[in-house]
């Protein structure tokens, strides 16, 4: 039977940073089930005490004392819920201390800098992003093109849109995706629309196999999802894309994340937004 | 003249995780103007020693070293990655030790563990939320409403789209939405696609002086982006929201991740990816 624990993640505004930081930390303890519980906008000593209780209440139940993982800025709130009945870990006070020393600098102690919108070009850029992903996926207009930072070409269902949306919303990158159709696979030179944007083009490739489950999900009869088609797709994409220089990545076992983090690096790109 | 510091985020991996909980750090700290640099997939100890290279020819240019931030797993990439000129803050080792003693196990030291895609079920839930939200944005498909996790009201250009796209591609929660037409508006009863849904339903609101600028630099033309438009949709929307009980959310000030986490956590839902 494996160890069960519960982890809280607490912070004064959404909780994000703690979740990212802590599930990674946490993704190396593979013997251990982890029961993450995130206590989000904890920004009164009212609220933190209510956080301590609910920890408290826990640990009584359970065979092992809770982790948990803040992010709160103000001290007094940090200090009451380090009083909780669990492993406290501050991902804040612990880096600010040597920080302040190393920039000689006091840090100013505020709640919620970052993740607010009180940043408005920050929000501008998103939005203005993810409206021009939206427009510009699967090639649906071409007019607009060169306003695009990347533009992402694959097969259909390799992985464009969400790789796309996802360089939208967390890096405020305007991405572009244009499908090549079994048309634009008949030739090995870039499709006419796309050829101006050669610079920008980043391919997405992807396991035939795995495309062939993916499409079959989505539309299981005619040809679309046959292993053949997909083999057939993959290979003339790949040649047309080596032929013409064009970088390209495999989907298959990759997440979102990184395979927008490597378009980003790859590109020499630079994100808008954190 | 501000003092100017150069910042590095180094992981074995995508970055995120160090660039979210650095970026949170850093907007502690005003007076200083930083110049952050992502090296992301520094997996081999030769990356790692190429990344010193970079951080000290940083460092002999600049008044002060810069600083490092890392996320890397293993040891002796880290040790590599500490040596270089400059202050080096590394966000694992500092809490895998507490943790390891504390779960009184040995952690993996694996690298790669986060944001990798090797998680199937994640990918997945993650694809379909996002096609989900994709084919359900803007009222566009009202089949399949009874799928939804969350389904968004409001009057067009509150912020709808990018909250559900945010809420698919980083919760995986399926998020719909719903634009409240002038038609809509004409009563103070939901309108009737979406009454079977109303336990689902959760409302957006914004300024109506914010909602003009908005609507104006997307289409100047007609009464959409006139100040009385805009007064008018925006209060007849709180209210048909007041009369009918369905929780809303003032999203003019807010980011897309304070808007998702308020709907997520109010709405008792749970993230299915992290």
């Amino acid at each position: 039977v494996k160890q069960t624990r519960a982890v809280f993640f607490i912070s004064d505004r959404t909780g994000i940073t703690a979740e990212v930081l802590g599930h990674s930390l946490l993704s190396q303890f593979d013997s251990i089930s982890f029961s993450e519980i995130t206590i989000p906008f904890v920004d009164t000593l009212e609220k933190a005490q209510e956080a301590v209780k609910r920890i408290n209440q826990l640990a009584i139940k359970s065979e092992a004392r809770p982790v948990v993982l803040s992010t709160l800025v103000d001290p007094a709130i940090s200090e009451v819920v380090a009083s909780a009945d669990a492993l406290f870990l501050d991902c804040f006070r612990i880096f600010i201390a040597p920080l302040e020393q190393e920039l000689a600098t006091k840090s100013s102690h505020a709640v919620g800098r970052s993740h607010s919108a009180r940043d408005a070009p920050v929000y501008r850029h998103r939005i203005d992003a993810v409206n021009y992903a939206l427009a510009h996926d699967d090639g649906l207009k071409l007019a607009g093109l060169e306003q695009a930072d990347v533009v992402l070409i694959g097969v259909s269902r390799c992985g464009k849109t969400p790789t796309c949306l996802y360089m939208a919303l967390q890096f405020g990158i305007r991405a572009a995706n244009y499908p090549l159709t079994q048309e634009d696979l008949s030739s090995t030179y870039l499709p006419t629309p796309i050829t101006p944007y050669r610079d920008k083009l980043y391919g997405l490739t992807i396991d035939p196999m795995r495309l062939q489950q993916i499409r079959y999900e989505r539309r299981p009869v005619g040809q679309y999802a046959t292993i053949e088609t997909c083999e057939s797709e993959v290979k003339k994409a790949e040649l047309l894309m080596q032929y013409e220089h064009i970088p390209y990545i495999d989907t298959t076992t990759k997440s979102i994340e990184e395979l927008a983090v490597t378009i980003l690096h790859q590109s020499k790109l630079t994100r808008r937004i954190y």
